[in-house]
């Protein structure tokens, strides 16, 4: 099927009208059912195009008509050259933004952070959906500069970029895993977040710091290098569990955070529940299936990429429209990994 | 920064020949660097081009210049209208062909198999990797029909489609698991594959059933009804584990059908690796961080994005190309999970 021969050279409009003897006017008009034409002439103008298998061009048509119909979709902290994060949250919000802008008539294409100030320029899309943004991400800043809309999930923390938004309300998402854990009898809740450069982190330390004060009990937590590295969540949790004293529970941001957590717990022979409990913030069958399996809370990730792209093709059909934040609720599932008191 | 207003009208050279009083070549001239013009009149062509903010239109550029410099991918068997799948596996192929992809000044784009015939036809690509594909993806078809190059990893079964592809020796890896089952004395190894119509699964169902002929033991496998879904996988093992006799290792070609049948044995009591074996054909931090630890092969997963990256920009530098055929090794990691000998 695939010989890689370049294509043979493309039917044009001028050929049709060359073949109809018509002018390439008549073609136009007679393709596109616009302007005035003889019934007769343009039956034999749209044979003749089939004949001589006419296509569109399909990039003259998009200059022409200025809308690409795609949609891009970033994941900003996914790490040097890299599109995607082996995470059930970001591929769960991922599909959802596929399957959702398919359903408007959009196709959503995923790209790298990575990508060249060129390919940016030349990008041809018609908006983006860019997932937890620290702001200066290059396609969000040039989608913006040349008008093109931007939605986010997850919020722009530096000031200047207002753009609309999907988040959770992950602060009273963190009190209520915390106060789970007071719950069960645990007395001294760490946290293990990433970089504090994006808005779950930055909301998630707020409020551990909020909640720790409350209760007088003093803050432990470590940042991951990285969201996303195996090696970084094992460090990370590694540099948790070594604090002196030493945390009795851990919410862990990320679902490769929570797993390296039980990893390492493991390998220091600490029970969990018993020594240890352990809540990630977001669920995956990596959790589910753990041994023992993981409290954990469902942000919706889902129904997030979904809000994302309703933003963004309202915007896209109509685009004087406020800026809007659409709050997604977030569910907390008790297992095994925090059951201290049965 | 994006109040979401229709762009500025951009400048175009005939703005800058306007202003500059001379000719639309001679502005062209000036900007490309091409054909004879003045020094002088040149400088303060590009002069004003610069104060009038002029920029390329990338559109009618890349009409011209007919590249794109950018690359789709896409996984064949993802599910309907999604993008992606929370696999080890497929991620690192997928981000080893962005950084390659870029390392070669071009922009990989993850496209969902679901995009519309359209969408496909107005795609601004200038070659495709296909994933595990069957051979009747929409795209792939599509841009072998325009010339455009398709390197598929995983090789297309059907006749009459030939494509360069990146693969494993899949059915030596096979052979390589059973003799390592065999070795710690399993008797009755079973396969749980993925659906048939994808090369990795043809290909270890063939040397799984030359192996037990050869051994003269029965063949038992089940087919996932989709290698991506948690369900499925679930579904499966439940099914391999109740097939009487009972296998007393499980051959999984997917890392999440390798942790699906870890928690099934969990659930009916059979312990691992004393009442069941189980290696799985794709390594994962799921896997190495499992309670035991998984048994599996690493399949260089990266090196099979990078190689096919180089196969497509190969062709897209000279068209006048072999079809060619790359085959990555494969390593066995004995783990805890078969290790019934100790």
């Amino acid at each position: 099927m695939n010989d890689n021969r370049p294509a043979a050279r493309r039917v044009s409009i001028r050929d049709i009208a060359s073949a109809a003897g018509v002018s390439v006017t008549t073609v136009s008009h007679s393709l596109n059912g616009k302007g005035r034409v003889l019934p007769d002439t343009r039956a034999r103008v749209l044979a003749l195009a089939e004949e001589l298998g006419y296509t569109a061009n399909p990039h003259a048509q998009r200059l022409a008509t200025g809308r690409h119909m795609t949609i891009a979709v970033q994941i900003s902290g996914v790490g040097r050259k890299a599109l995607v994060t082996d995470s059930a949250y970001f591929v769960d919000v991922l599909n959802s933004v596929s399957a959702t802008a398919l359903d408007h008539g959009y196709t959503a294409v995923l790209a790298a952070p990575d990508m060249g100030p060129r390919d940016i320029e030349t990008f041809a899309v018609d908006g983006a959906i860019v997932i937890d943004p620290t702001g200066t991400e290059p396609l969000l800043q040039a989608l913006s500069a040349r008008g093109a809309p931007v939605v986010t999930t997850g919020r722009v923390l530096r000031d200047g970029v207002a753009l609309s938004s999907v988040d959770n309300d992950l602060r009273k998402a963190a009190t209520r895993v915390l106060d789970h854990f007071l719950e069960a009898g645990y007395e001294r809740p760490a946290i293990l977040t990433g970089p504090i450069t994006r808005s779950y982190a930055a909301d998630t330390l707020a409020a551990y710091e909020e909640w720790t004060a409350a209760h007088g009990i003093e803050p432990i937590s470590v940042p991951a290098r990285s969201g996303m590295s195996a090696a970084a969540a094992i460090s990370a949790a590694e540099a948790l569990l070594s604090h002196e004293p030493r945390p009795d529970a851990v919410y862990a941001m990320l679902d490769v955070l929570a797993l390296a957590t039980l990893h390492v717990a493991r390998q220091r022979g600490l029970s969990v529940p018993g020594d240890l409990g352990i809540a990630g913030a977001v669920d995956s069958d990596g959790l589910r299936w753990a041994d023992p399996p993981l409290t954990a809370l469902n942000l919706h990730p889902a129904r997030i990429g979904r809000e994302a792209v309703e933003l963004l093709t309202a915007v896209l059909a109509d685009p004087v429209q406020a800026h809007r934040s659409v709050t997604v609720p977030t569910r907390l599932i008790p297992r095994a990994s925090t059951a201290r008191r049965g």
